[in-house]
């Protein structure tokens, strides 16, 4: 059994990530996952080990649509199947490796790791951002060693902006004070959050001339297993929520996928639009996120080596209310699969 | 429940290292502590875990006497009770760190990490060399990849200094021959060893003149936790041990505090008296110790790989006695704490 | 209990590593061994700790036929018996260290970790090719981080040549589909794989002019506990086997050593004979094989890797048939010598 909730889409790559001939590989809830295309350009997702000695399959090769291993030159076919035993004409009954749902949808390769007659495309989160001629931005993947669940908790609570990122995308402490409004949604949350009158964030000057104060918003869902989908803003202050004029929107869509129970894949992007015209601005959102996320990396990264030491008091306070309800709603999906529960990080006091 | 006894004063940090303002942190005992200093110069200790969620304090920032959190912005007084908690007017009444118990003391901080009713400053041991005008040093801190019983074994035995360091402190085997005497102290062994009519140590004839042989000795009491306290020195041969005419005496002091169950902070000086003029050589001493050290650590690294590759036999020999007799004084610390007697590092024969 | 067969010879050295005079170490089964010779050239293998306080003896010194421990300066016999402990006269009954059974034979030093009573040299394999003047050859050593029984497989099952060594030693798929004979000869398995009418290697054309294709063969002795003595070579096709005319041939042999359950020693050599007048070719023989041999390492690290993310399926097939003979040889063995069965390193399904 799995410590993480199988029975959801997670995002194995960015679709430019897996070329159009050869071999991509990447560990997903532990497991290696061999990421290729056939040649009408479908992505195909199988387990990356040979059937018969464990070889990984990346070592191998691509021929047509068909993998041969490296090893002793077994050949599968895109369902797994296997063609071809090198010395032998029989094939065993048993020689099949597995192969997992993946669909590619938004320039996301979303795959699920569950039983395969349960995937249903249909529970895909829409992150259509990724692909909107409106929308422009950099994409990118990091590989983060830490326990997924805390940039979980990193991203439900924007408290943190005011803190870890004074000098990048916070800078004041008004975030951190204001109250989000929390709704439950099918698969997670939503968090609204609005701050008036406050200064602009020191990366706001790097791509806007802001005389004054500004209004901003960060309205987001958030959804198993760790999918974040914001819209947010700023605009002069002084004006009702509706009103757009001169504001600057920002569309970013992030999603977390375990490698391991302690390393995180990072998926994200985050798109300027509103009409906008200036070619550079989203390299230089992008330079900002990635500032930013250092910043993020290193709390967490130091926070999960605090965590590895042993147990530690968890004091409630009411800017966890998105976290604690977004563990529960993990722990539930966990449950309703039949996993034990996980080791909660160091999180049972409000688990 | 601790490996390490608890009951003790640890040596935390030299003086220097901790700023006048600025957050300083270190592991000790395997926890992470947090030391800095109020507007007075007093220093504190707290636990370096935010009671949130477990973030080291040291990435956040002092203000004033106080202690702001850097992942969500909670602050915290010098007696670790929370003042501010963003967002929220209550504060909740379990958020409260843990503060330990610190006394500065000639230029060592030391810690308490047992119940703090039962630190009694009286108990610190007395290294008033490392805070005297007629005894200049250049004080050091290293930190090794080793058990520290296994350097309190090294440092218990002498005998060592004809082998390990006979190209530096060492240098003729009379010294391993030498029998010490040794004598049971509060709170340790006194252990004193002396030499007659012997050459002078390599490392001598960096700042002496030496034409002949000399008498050497070495008189250090070896204190719980693992702190010595060394008279040593070197005159010409052919007098009685009282007639201190044309002696070079040194004071060195040594602390030992356990990092993690592997791993030891080693806190050391070793200062050159009796009114010589040359300002350089504290320096050159100094330079002298730590190439001694390195041969200490290759050597007591070393020796831990071999022990961790299983049980090894342990035969007893008469050079054995203060280091078997200081190992039995840490078992009965232990035992009077209640904590579970730790492995021994191989030790078990004559634990 | 110990997971390695006991009751073998290992090799320990190439005769070259162990200096004339002067202490050479390595772990051999997970246990630190010394090598040294006496003043007459005989090679001698000690337990590389000190029955004292476990310090490794490497670092101290060797003293005509005798080794002074680095540390506190006990002295020990080629017996293992201790001679000296500084400070006392009498010597402990139990200072005694544990000497293993070692032959130099044909270039290797030949060591027993079973009960010293039970080692006969008439068990040693007959590396003859090591040391013969008709075969001329660069030795080499390497250290892979894998499970030994890995590469016993790889050794077992030549159809890899035709994957791993497409570009290097193998070059065609017919040795694949070649159908060994499989013979179990005392200690071990008898291996001969002959293919016809095939192109040559690419590593064939580093050394020899080939117009038109060859028959090639592989005639090989696995022996435990992992022995490699091979004869090949290849020749014009269209000509008897047992015709050798312009054929050129080539001796191996290889040892396996396990350093830990997690790495191996690999002592290995390639001579190519009958005769050539190349004085370069054993230096491009053996540049050759280092190319083949990274090709193999890379592919069994990733292989051991995916075997340690949890059991993987091992569907077996017909090349399976001597690897999987030679490890019911190694588990019988081991059964003989009534230890644990070890982990099978995945190999379940057909242990």
């Amino acid at each position: 059994m799995s410590p993480f909730p199988l029975n959801c889409w997670y995002v194995a790559a960015w679709s430019h990530e897996v070329p159009s001939s050869g071999l991509f590989h990447r560990t997903i809830l532990g497991q290696p996952v061999l990421l290729y295309r056939l040649q009408t350009g479908e992505a195909v997702a199988l387990d990356n080990r040979c059937c018969h000695r464990a070889a990984p399959l990346h070592l191998g090769r691509q021929e047509g649509d068909n993998i041969r291993c490296g090893y002793h030159g077994m050949l599968f076919n895109p369902q797994g199947a296997c063609l071809e035993v090198p010395g032998q004409t029989t094939i065993p009954r048993e020689a099949q490796i597995r192969r997992y749902p993946l669909v590619e949808r938004n320039n996301w390769l979303w795959l699920w790791p569950g039983p395969p007659e349960q995937a249903d495309p249909a529970l895909i989160p829409d992150n259509w951002a990724c692909n909107h001629p409106d929308w422009r931005y950099v994409p990118d993947t990091h590989t983060w060693p830490v326990d997924w669940r805390l940039i979980c908790d990193n991203l439900l609570d924007f408290s943190h902006l005011s803190y870890v990122h004074a000098a990048t995308l916070g800078g004041s402490t008004e975030i951190a004070q204001a109250k989000p409004v929390i709704d439950r949604i099918p698969g997670g949350l939503r968090v609204t959050r609005r701050v008036r009158d406050v200064p602009p964030a020191p990366y706001h000057r790097r791509f806007a001339d802001l005389p004054g104060n500004v209004d901003r918003w960060f309205i987001y869902e958030f959804l198993l297993p760790g999918i974040l989908l914001m819209h947010s803003g700023l605009k002069p202050t002084g004006h009702r929520w509706d009103e757009m004029q001169g504001a600057l929107r920002l569309e970013s869509c992030q999603a977390l996928t375990p490698e391991t129970a302690d390393s995180t894949h990072y998926f994200f992007m985050q798109a300027p639009g509103f009409g906008h015209t200036d070619p550079d601005l989203p390299a230089a959102i992008h330079a900002s996120l990635i500032q930013a996320f250092a910043e993020d990396r290193a709390m967490i990264t130091a926070q999960q080596a605090m965590l590895k030491l042993g147990p530690s008091p968890m004091v409630a306070i009411a800017a966890d209310a998105a976290l604690a309800r977004f563990r529960q709603i993990l722990q539930r999906a966990l449950q309703a699969e039949g996993a034990p529960l996980p080791d909660d990080g160091g999180n049972a006091s409000w688990a």
